[in-house]
């Protein structure tokens, strides 16, 4: 019996070195927080909380296929790097942006898991007078921290120490997002703490 | 001689009657207003001016492949309808949203020139506080408006009157977006001159 991956696809070791698959894996990997975000901006555009909304992944179409009597097809695309952040919106009167990212590690929040023109952007945004901020999950102990990119860009910008966020960091300058029913995540509390 | 588009499909008819080649189609004239918008926010971020970013289009991704040692490749994909604006962004603190549309008519911008949902999110937009607008360009004449949702919205939940806004009614309550070298469009002259 062979191996697959849920596309269907067959294992093959080859496929996991390249980044594309590494990132697919990253995105697997982040679906719970991801859609629970989703289902959270969901519920607060309903209630007229804030107006979030996450941005379409960027993607380079190459070849349309136009059929007749049904809807244009894509035969040929690729992803491309986001160069922006995945949500953004507006709360409170002020423009909201940020990233939401999951890591597997116990210890700390790896800065190669954000891409370096998506920290440009959360510094412009604040720079503009925008809230900009990361959303972090550690899938180990379900925690799940809202970091201000005025805390995380220094230390992104200066790695000669260490090329990560320590957990005890996240833990004491960011703040906890709690858990609930409807929204999943208190997501508008953490920033109201924050910002507000 | 078979008559073909610049993308090399051959003319038929029926495809000009689908939903999809309208919008390419639309999309096609649209290109010049859009190029120079896009230059426009580019000049703007660079020079620190404004944080203005076009959002990518939102497709449906079906299928990928993932061939060894090169990216992966969307082999089936669709377009799917675009439940927000294209353009969103910060300036002077402030959150902005804007589409931008151009008509082959003389006389008026069409109200089916824009989805609901996208006149929804404007009416959002303001609701929370941001700067919601219109960019209207008209083909014929050459001259591009910046109409203020406050101004555009009521007309277009009133169609019993008229389904379009009358370009006296552009020119009398949107404002003359004037063009220049760097950037291609004074956008922020006219945002100021409504909103600051």
């Amino acid at each position: 019996m062979t191996l697959k991956y849920p596309n269907g696809k067959a294992y093959n070791k080859q496929t996991l070195t390249t980044a594309r698959s590494r990132h697919t894996s990253n995105k697997q990997r982040g679906m719970t927080l991801e859609e629970d975000i989703n289902t959270t901006i969901k519920y607060y555009r309903e209630a007229g909380r804030a107006l979030i909304h996450k941005k379409p992944v960027p993607i380079q179409v190459v070849n349309v296929n136009y059929p007749s009597r049904s809807r244009a097809k894509i035969t040929e695309a690729y992803f491309r790097q986001p160069s922006t952040t995945d949500y953004h919106g507006i709360y409170r009167g002020r423009s909201i942006d940020f990233e939401a990212k999951e890591t597997h590690s116990k210890t700390s929040f790896p800065f190669k898991n954000i891409h370096p023109h998506q920290v440009e952007h959360l510094k412009s945004v604040e720079a503009h007078g925008g809230i900009g901020c990361l959303i972090i999950g550690f899938d180990s102990s379900q925690e799940i921290y809202l970091v201000p990119a005025s805390i995380f860009i220094p230390k992104y910008e200066d790695q000669s120490q260490r090329k990560s966020l320590s957990i005890d960091l996240v833990r004491n300058e960011g703040v906890f997002i709690e858990r609930s029913y409807a929204p999943p995540l208190k997501v508008l509390e953490a920033i109201d703490t924050l910002y507000f």
